[in-house]
């Protein structure tokens, strides 16, 4: 360091300098993978794999550089002022992950990612948990290994939601996820004890692909995507990634289901949102990057659920899916229903709806908690799978396939990834009301098609923040309150009681 | 490199590792520039800049690391097989270019190139070469700075023409555009005065580029491109970029004129499948990468003029042509005469036939190097330019934009470049003709639509051996001799004779 003193530039712009090339190297790590998931050619994979394994390795090492650590030092002891504090802190909270974890570690876990979906895949397929659990024994173990290096003294499982949710504290989140469970559990019985019949079949019939897309690009454009930032294209799983300069949305087409294409458009659009709202002149820097899962996915939510699962949006987007597809027959409250429908029935995540899809996550959210502590053994893990889907959802899975084998995510070693989808949709309603109360009219705006109030709201209270607040204090800045479950519970309370007269 | 010896693996095997991960970063950095110049959306730039500089100064950094030189000298003093020894040529030549240029020097001209396009840009818009000349005098400043840090005691330009063909002897090159020069000078004036009047109306009339799209996508099915490993889109200016495991193709459409499309199509078919017969298992090493510009542009060139501008191919792609394009009313003769017209009175290097196309290229190898000699100063170039356009094509340029202003090579610094693509046709000659002794009934299988065996024998004779062989040498060990301009002095000869009846 006994440059530093002689060289015109500060530590911190110096390790600011450092931190701008992971970051690069890491955006073109996503492009990569963009262009992997959206149009590679099917055989492009080994040298794909190599390609993106060395710029994962390259950034590591670039930010576990002996260099690295001693400018974030100086730069933290050199009297930062409250910007740069806050910059500090996002990094220094980067580099201790990167530090404390052993490499040999980090390759192991990636190793076996790469095996675990292979087995997983072929588990099930053939509805054979017994294929994939000695590879989810073994992320169980490593994860364990993994959580004590960051921290020996804390509880495994809270150090690795924070792997995707850095500050928000665990208690919190479970205290919300709990609060969600026993309000959602019991409305759901009610709605299976309703005689009440939503219009279901608005949207039945064949939507061929071609036209699905023309309407999800009017849905965008309808919403303010600004396509001179990103493109429309199709993935098997749709996601949202990029840059503010670039972000890019894709969605899939079920030609008997044109709303799930519609929402996963609405849905990724929210990501992208979020994405452009960050500062382009803090690109590559912890202003300009996103906060967390949970705030990310709140801005997806806020849109797909609160704007296209409105009556209000279907005022206004009626007629335009009714241009694509003219022998739709159906009035706004059809849609509307439509929209809504409760699948009390539904074993599978990805197709649940708005209020059972909580539960889904709450029952991984449990187990996975037992199972990094070692209060359920990986054997035992399809039991009592079906037994909390009994006890929350009514329902029993009859295989693992459509139990405990349906999501990736345990073969990829993801363990605290899951309760940040029902922490995403649970801030979106409490951003939600805030925007109501802040927005004149909102509603109405949305029946006419105006989303700019809307959008302007997002970017200036959420977006524009990049990493720069923590969690609660970002909610706080834009509603007042840390945040909670309440606004959540009202929405749903209100919402589903009126929809099935509970 | 006290550890090596205590290692179990060798310097070579370290070396390899390290080199590949570079050869990685420049492959990861490759796919950045496909996607901005095929599908990025507008405003992507500032990040999209930000990240392939990223890219490009880490391998640059991780070339010139220390270590990797300690390695290169282990690995050459460890009695290396005649494979390593091979690899470790090719890798020692990067090696040398890499660490002789000081880092600022290359972030000069890469500046400079920034501004020199801006300038080039406007110049050419405004038809005012004043503009631009400043940019390219500083361009010929820091290219001699350039070539005299890789070697002070040699021609510069000899230097500089090495970036781009590391081991064909300059004279060798200049020795063979000379001999060519000589022949299409006086050929294109007997054209000039030839009665002839070749059927140049067999494609007129209004072709929609999505009709020139199927055409292109059957053309590269015809001809055999594998889409498992590949994939067709458009760009402004045609390219192909990729690896053996994955090389996209490019192209563009203009409505009036179907051939263009084709031939451009067919042109960079050649490239890709360069590219895609490298040996899978050598990727990111010297063996699994293409020789120079010269072998690529033959690959291209063979596939475009020998096999696309042949009478053969289009007895059998013509119905194929005919099925797009139903009112296409032209024989075989027809469509064969349209495909080779002379353009005696262009101006414009793109849109040169392949007679003329060689003295466009010749009038700017023989200028640029009289600009990097000192010989010809910038002031000026346009009235050489002009001068010789007169001289060799017997047209004199009225504009600077259509004079010396119309190539971008030049705003980019690249001196040396130009050669390459004369030089590549001219080697595609040498192999064809050596591929029709090979190959019983070669043009027979043409008109069949067969073009395996030709594929293989490409694959076999020039392909696999990525940079294992000097140039001479694989032209050597494909044809029999070095690389000279005889069968390619046939090869137009004997068809343009025929053509024009000279």
């Amino acid at each position: 360091m006994a440059q530093s003193s002689t060289e015109a530039k500060s530590a911190y712009e110096r390790l600011l300098t450092k931190y701008k090339r992971i970051a690069n190297v890491e955006k073109a790590g996503g492009l990569l993978s963009w262009d992997q998931q959206v149009i590679m050619p099917d055989e492009g994979t080994p040298a794909r794999s190599q390609q993106m394994s060395t710029l994962s390795a390259l950034s590591h090492e670039l930010m576990t550089d002996e260099e690295f650590g001693e400018l974030l030092e100086a730069a933290e002891a050199d009297d930062p002022t409250d910007e740069q504090a806050d910059v500090l802190r996002e990094i220094r909270r980067d580099y201790e992950r990167a530090v404390r974890v052993p490499n040999d570690l980090v390759e192991e876990i990636s190793a076996t990612s790469s095996e675990a979906i292979t087995a997983w895949k072929e588990a099930k397929a053939e509805d054979d948990f017994e294929t994939f659990a000695p590879y989810l024994e073994k992320h169980v173990e490593l994860k364990r290994k993994y959580a004590e290096h960051i921290d020996p003294d804390r509880d495994p499982y809270e150090v690795l939601f924070e792997d995707y949710e850095p500050c928000l504290p665990l208690e919190q989140a479970e205290e919300i996820l709990a609060e969600v469970r026993e309000v959602l559990v019991s409305m759901i019985e009610d709605i299976r004890e309703s005689d009440e019949e939503l219009a279901v079949d608005a949207f039945e019939g064949e939507f061929p692909a071609g036209k699905q897309e023309e309407l999800a690009r009017d849905a965008l454009t309808t919403l303010g995507y600004p396509w001179e930032r990103g493109r429309l294209d199709t993935a098997p799983h749709p996601f949202s990634s990029g840059t503010q300069f670039d972000a890019r949305v894709t969605t899939r087409y079920d030609e008997s289901d044109p709303l799930g294409s519609l929402f996963s458009t609405i849905h990724e659009f929210g990501h992208a949102l979020y994405t452009l709202g960050l500062p382009d002149e803090h690109y590559a820097t912890p202003l300009g990057e996103d906060r967390d899962l949970s705030v990310h996915e709140s801005q997806s939510r806020l849109w797909e659920n609160h704007v296209g699962r409105s009556r209000a949006f279907w005022q206004h987007f009626l007629p335009t899916f009714e241009e694509h597809f003219p022998e739709t027959d159906a009035t706004v409250e059809d849609a509307y229903e439509a929209a809504n429908q409760v699948y009390e029935d539904n074993l599978i995540r990805v197709e649940a709806d708005e209020l059972t899809y909580h539960l889904h996550i709450v029952i991984r959210f449990e187990l996975e908690r037992e199972l990094v502590s070692g209060d359920l053994s990986v054997e035992d893990v399809p039991e009592a799978w079906n037994d909390k889907y009994e006890s929350y959802l009514g329902i029993r899975p009859e295989t693992d396939s459509e139990g405990c084998l349906q999501d990736i995510h345990w073969a990829y070693g993801n363990f605290g990834y899951f309760p940040t989808y029902s922490l995403g949709s649970i801030m979106a309603a409490q951003l939600f009301a805030a925007a109501e109360e802040d927005i004149e009219n909102l509603d109405e705006k949305i029946a006419d098609g105006e989303f700019d109030d809307l959008r302007e709201w997002l970017r200036e209270n959420i977006h524009q923040h990049g990493r720069r607040y923590e969690t609660n204090d970002l909610v706080k800045r834009a509603t007042g309150d840390d945040f909670t479950a309440d606004e959540f519970i009202d929405y749903v309370e209100s919402k589903y009681g009126e929809l099935y007269d509970l």
